[in-house]
């Protein structure tokens, strides 16, 4: 139904698709003993009728189904975990890559689900539009994933999370079609779209998705200012979500994350830099990335805003070098990742969001937790979008790899970072369940609600067809 | 375990919680042969561990259980069927009247499902903050009832809907408590948030909502301007909307929906406004009501910035007499329809909310549906909540009341209503589904939606108790 040339089974195929991105993938792909499993096949569908098919095919053979987009999952969500089924294929998407209609008037474009973050920014651009959704992932993952795995875009204060873009969604299920938004907000029941969204392929294979776009920006300002020290830094942050006067992009790096910009940071003058804050009472910094996108009156209004509030919380601005250093190494962290794993070192990023109230001790305990875990290590930490009512905090761990047990040393720290977070904060932000979240979803929405999401994929996928083992 | 002084099974306080207030119940109260249903008692709990208790004994007994907060549903959300069941109660929330916790630092604020919105709002200008949720059904409608139909307030341009201000819901479920929201936003799989709220009382009944808080505003600014026409008023919304440039209240009435205020209100100077409208181009004025709320600084910028639009747009400046009469008078429509249906007069208002680019359609066959269906009458209509990709409508319909068959003549014109809105909008904007729009769900979200709800209900409530007949 797909054509013979569109599935795949050749062994570098089947191999591309078997894992994600996370650290524990990295290590799997290293290993010549790794053990871990991988699609029987690849199978590449045209467009949204032929994933159907494909589907009513899998329910009658009994054949598990992984849909795969960019396979930049950092949380096992594209493991080809194959449940009670003896077979399992990876369901990939990226053949679905078309602009299906852009609605002007609505600000309104439907991409199909494999289509990537530039292709997409490349397609809204030939209409004079954006999407904003620019997460880390931006180069890889597909507008299908960041639909089901409720990605937020480091513009996120600007653009909104992508479930905030999100108008309509168009799923193919083992039950049939499904296709959901038809007005900007309702009160018809609950919201059904915000259960597709973050459902992780178990509720349905996401098709197509309906998104809120926006003028392409002519004007691009990004910045940075110096804050003193992480509680001034979170208050001024808090500060602007509350007034809402945040920038598009509002980042702001503890003291440890500051530090290892001063050291790797190539563009700025270091010395003459950290003088500057000194002589202004910026002995500890703690940077703040802040980016305005639209048309030169509207990012003039608002730049002056917020520069107004953050002078009133005492940060020293830094100028324009910190900013667009920062946009232009923004995708560049998951590449250096081999290379460091290649000296020795490992290296793992996780996040989570909490209420204001809970920001800091959050942030304590985690280090805490990973510190205690690894032993000596770095462990740096920033609030990359901000909300009125809390912010996330996302983690980036270096400490030196144990070589005769690398996959328990993560694994051990990781679940130590999980405890810590579970009561405090949410166990992900933006990475999705996947596998590795999965034993600590019950704790955050509660038996019912993981009873709740079983029932929904008992209705649309009877025969649990759908991304085994995956979010519940 | 409520205390015996608090379950009613006196006539007239079950008659006062066996309907809402729609326009069908108002006929039906005045009817000495109307037939309704009408709970078996009243039974009022005091806290969130009474409302779990009085569940727990109606599972034993296989009781139905209403959940009633203000009554002013006016989509038959608070009838009392009994569906399978013999008996049925109403279960009273108006005790569950307490601020639970406040904190300031995340502007987050815990209120039990009883408290009714002035009541909201007192207790919380203790704390110098605001909900700043304020639908028409403000001065009787609960917490708890404002999530359970995804409500949406006059001034949700700027406060949001109530879905939006929900970070935590507690609920009471045949299962026992359910417990959700511990982060802004999170990625920990669907946002079950968004199942709970718009349930209607069938998933459980609220007992608690977290709800984002705001400094309680210094000033309150509201005008009135005036466009030429329904196509340059939609449009000047529509250019608010999509440059952020959205008063916190904004509305747009029709051109009909103005002569109406025109003729009506005794507060402006009709024939000078006309003469004055006229010099400036506007000879059949659209009335466009802007408010803004928050600081002296923050209201005086947004408004030179939306009155800069508007007077792109082509909006005359009306001032501020229109704007605060819109005010003082917001909640009186309601209260008029006692007196109307006594003259005579049939009176009633349906909502939905579309896409921009389906806007005008959508207006235009609704009109058409209620004018073909109830011959002479007037339907106005107003924008009350724009969103970037589109905008709410709201009809007011007044015609000669049918005495022989008041009940028919409605249902029919709302019949044919739902049926011009089936394919273009959504069934409801902000008034839920209840009994009244039910017929029209699968239609909006698919049958697979309908049984997913389904599901969902049959997990939480497995021998369905919780509002039987409702939503689903």
């Amino acid at each position: 139904m797909v054509g013979a040339e569109n599935v795949l089974v050749d062994d570098p195929a089947r191999l591309a698709r078997a894992t994600g991105l996370s650290y524990l993938d990295l290590l799997r792909r290293r290993s010549p003993s790794a053990d871990f499993p991988v699609p029987d096949a690849v199978v590449l569908p045209a467009d949204p009728d032929e994933v159907q098919a494909v589907l009513d095919a899998c329910v009658q053979h009994d054949v598990g189904v992984v849909p795969f987009g960019g396979g930049t999952s950092v949380v096992g969500g594209v493991a080809a975990l194959r449940g009670e089924k003896t077979s399992v294929i990876a369901l990939d998407l990226v053949r679905l890559d078309a602009l299906v209609s852009v609605d002007a008037e609505s600000r309104i474009a439907v991409l199909q689900a494999g289509v990537r973050g530039p292709e997409a920014e490349r397609l809204l651009a030939g209409h004079g539009l954006t999407l904003g959704h620019v997460p880390q992932s931006f180069e890889r993952a597909t507008i299908g994933g960041f639909a089901a795995t409720r990605s937020a875009g480091q513009a996120s204060s600007g653009y909104g999370r992508f479930e905030d873009m999100v108008t309509g969604v168009r799923l193919a299920t083992p039950r049939g079609p499904w296709k959901l938004g038809v007005a900007p907000a309702s009160a018809a029941g609950p919201d059904l779209r915000q259960l597709a969204i973050g459902s992780e392929g178990t509720l349905g294979v996401i098709t197509e998705v309906a998104l809120r776009v926006r003028p392409a920006p002519p004007v691009r300002r990004y910045e940075g200012y110096a804050l003193p020290g992480w509680a001034a830094g979170a208050e001024a942050v808090r500060d602007l979500a509350q007034h809402h006067a945040l920038a598009d992009v509002t980042r702001l790096s503890d003291v440890d994350e500051t530090e290892v910009s001063l050291a790797l940071n190539a563009g700025l003058k270091t010395a003459a830099l950290r003088r500057y804050l000194a002589a202004r009472g910026v002995r500890r910094p703690c940077f703040l990335i802040v980016g305005w996108e639209g048309t030169a009156h509207d990012v003039a209004l608002r730049r002056r805003e917020t520069a107004r509030r953050l002078k009133a919380s005492g940060a020293v601005r830094v100028g324009k070098a910190l900013g667009e250093s920062w946009r232009h190494g923004r995708f560049a962290g998951p590449r250096q990742r081999d290379t460091l794993l290649d000296m020795g070192v490992c290296v793992e990023t996780l996040e989570t969001a909490a209420y204001w109230s809970n920001v800091d001790e959050l942030r304590d305990d985690v280090r805490a937790a990973l510190t205690a875990s690894l032993g000596r290590s770095i462990v740096m930490c920033h609030i990359s979008h901000a909300y009125e009512t809390g912010a996330s905090l996302y983690f980036t761990v270096l400490t030196a790899r144990d070589e005769t047990d690398s996959v328990g040393q993560w694994q051990r720290a990781k679940a130590a970072a999980c405890e810590a977070i579970a009561g405090l904060g949410t166990i992900s932000h933006h990475h999705a369940v996947g596998v590795d979240h999965a034993p600590y979803l019950s704790a955050e929405i509660g038996s019912l609600g993981v009873e709740v999401l079983r029932a929904a994929k008992s209705t649309v996928d009877p025969t649990g067809i759908l991304n085994p083992g995956k979010l519940v």
